[in-house]
């Protein structure tokens, strides 16, 4: 972090920044900035969340000079940022100007179909993965390590992409350079169309009768977590990427039509069940490496206070480093298992310390 | 427990079970009804499977005279099932019949098409959710307050119904009782259905780019974690149901290409997002009960051995019973978050003290 920052003090300066929309976002970039040793000016358009921002250490709240602006972040909800930023072009007319919304290419085209001069201006998208929206949450760290995509296109001058990396960069983030379309392709097969199908499995569940619930397990649950999120904002992120999303959601919808006249011919299926196995292994692991095989070691876990810090506490004592962890509570019943997971290597001697402490272990043969 | 053992003594013996396949449930049937004062006798095509079973104290492995025989569980895998309940019923003149598989109705079907008599069998399905399919992990409890759904048909006997209701409750479950054809819609909506979709959301990821898949969160890992199962057990359990199965399928492909035309015509989708977080409300919560809502505290956890035994501890200090906890790992950083699920009047108290402990709290406002 020291090295981290010392390098950050060494870039040259941005120029003051105005960051427009202080949620969890735009407050966490001012408070990475600021960190950095720019100087950051916030605005919201609900007061408030711009002083909270403030008293976060996202920057300051007093007005400057627009000439002065050296760039400006457009940090504000999906169906406001083209228009966001193109006042924001009028406005200051020496910036650079970026946005971070989750959908790119609506945004460009908006602009360009609006006859926007379009050279200070380049879209980015850091992939941060809060559900926490307001600036309460904001962090200097929360883009450290993650990946900032930026989305240059031809009418962008060169300084203006090199600016935008250099803010993405002093956040901590790596950044990953690609046209604004392969993003919202991107984002519509790892994101929005697993949270559309999340969605419409959940939607299913409400013409289920209550006794066949009661057969629910945790497969469902996992499918449908994301389902719970807040529509209203997805609704935005989703609407922006309808393009993408369209044609991956009828492919995907066919696929299924397909799939369910060969299942009626009882074909076989295995070969789909296959490739799903390869692809949750496609998805990159841990820390941005490849993924990682771990064991997992379960243990019986009481439902009651205590219980699991005495568990890592005894896996502590085992000395044993836990990667990952998860607990499924079973349905009408007082416990639940712990699964740990841990490097290969370390299974045996982590499930000999929890017996020798006296937990009940499950371990694969 | 010692109630529910107590319970189990006074009721009236099943006469000598003979359980036909010793893996994960088979075992633990036989643990349960072993515990509960049954006489067990364990039967598995590799004889090391019956005898790690007997080791587990599900039974014992020496033969019993079929005349003898009161209950036959067959806990086979799902394709095997309707020939050895055909076996079942010849071998044991006198014996009760019940199978444990996850599909009832082309069970039922193939032993009625194979004219078999079957006024001595019922079919039957634990919902117990473990993914450990060995003997070694059985345990007299897997079925304790879970639902046991069982099937009966107009030719079985009431008597035969009521012993696969008895075996069931000796085991600690709940019985619930619906025609074979209603369970496999039922687990076809709550458990088939989210598998195969997972399985499908899962195999396009391979035809992603890797730079694009870098850009995938926790999302698109919780809706494809099921899709890492054992594609050999799945491929049986879904063509099993490929009846139900396929017309449920069929019908959410209709949908996803519906919705995909709806987008492409920037139609709005918040209906369905609203529907969505309704259906995972729907979903029964921990324990059975209606779903709580908990609140949420996130605390920063470095990622090194230790961190957890002490963040429990120090949260055990706080006397708050945390009800459920996941982490979420950032790619491509050492740190990550943990969120503690608390009742929500317990919220304050719990982040209060760990702020005090030296944590790095994130807190909704």
């Amino acid at each position: 972090m020291t090295e981290l920052t010392s390098t950050h003090l060494h870039s040259e300066s941005l120029g003051p920044v105005l960051i427009i929309g202080a949620g969890l976002v735009g407050a966490s970039i001012g408070c990475a900035l600021t960190a950095a040793g720019e100087e950051v000016h916030l605005r919201d358009a609900v007061a408030e969340h711009a002083q909270v921002a403030a008293s976060r250490g996202a920057g300051r709240i007093e007005d400057v000079s627009p000439e002065e602006v050296g760039v400006v972040v457009v940090a504000v909800p999906p169906r406001a940022v083209a228009k966001v930023v193109e006042e924001a072009l009028d406005e200051f007319p020496n910036a650079t100007v970026t946005d971070v919304g989750s959908v790119k290419n609506s945004v460009l085209q908006a602009l360009v179909g609006r006859g926007v001069e379009l050279s200070r201006y380049v879209g980015s998208h850091p992939m941060a993965g809060s559900h926490h929206a307001g600036p309460i949450t904001a962090r200097a760290d929360l883009f450290e390590g993650r990946t900032w995509v930026i989305t240059p296109h031809p009418a962008a001058t060169p300084g203006v992409l090199a600016t935008v990396e250099a803010l993405a960069t002093e956040c901590g983030a790596r950044t990953v350079v690609m046209p604004a379309g392969d993003h919202d392709v991107a984002v519509a097969a790892v994101s929005h169309l697993p949270h559309v199908v999340s969605a419409m499995v959940a939607a299913g569940l409400n013409d289920v009768a209550p006794e066949h619930l009661q057969l629910a397990g945790q497969g469902v649950r996992d499918v449908t977590r994301i389902a719970a999120s807040d529509p209203g904002l997805w609704e935005q992120i989703l609407s922006e990427n309808s393009t993408a999303l369209a044609i991956q959601l009828g492919a995907l919808g066919e696929r299924l039509t397909d799939l369910s006249r060969r299942l009626g011919a009882r074909e076989d299926i295995r070969p789909l069940l296959e490739r799903g196995v390869a692809g949750t292994r496609a998805i990159p692991g841990k820390h941005g490496t490849a993924p990682q095989q771990y064991a997992h070691v379960i243990v019986e876990i009481p439902d009651s206070p205590g219980s699991l810090a005495k568990l890592f506490a005894d896996a502590d004592t085992a000395g044993v480093n836990i990667e990952d962890i998860s607990i499924e509570h079973e349905q009408a019943r007082r416990t639940g298992w712990l699964s740990l997971a841990v490097a290969p290597d370390r299974e045996e001697t982590l499930a000999k310390a929890m017996v020798d402490a006296g937990w009940s272990v499950v371990s694969n043969v």
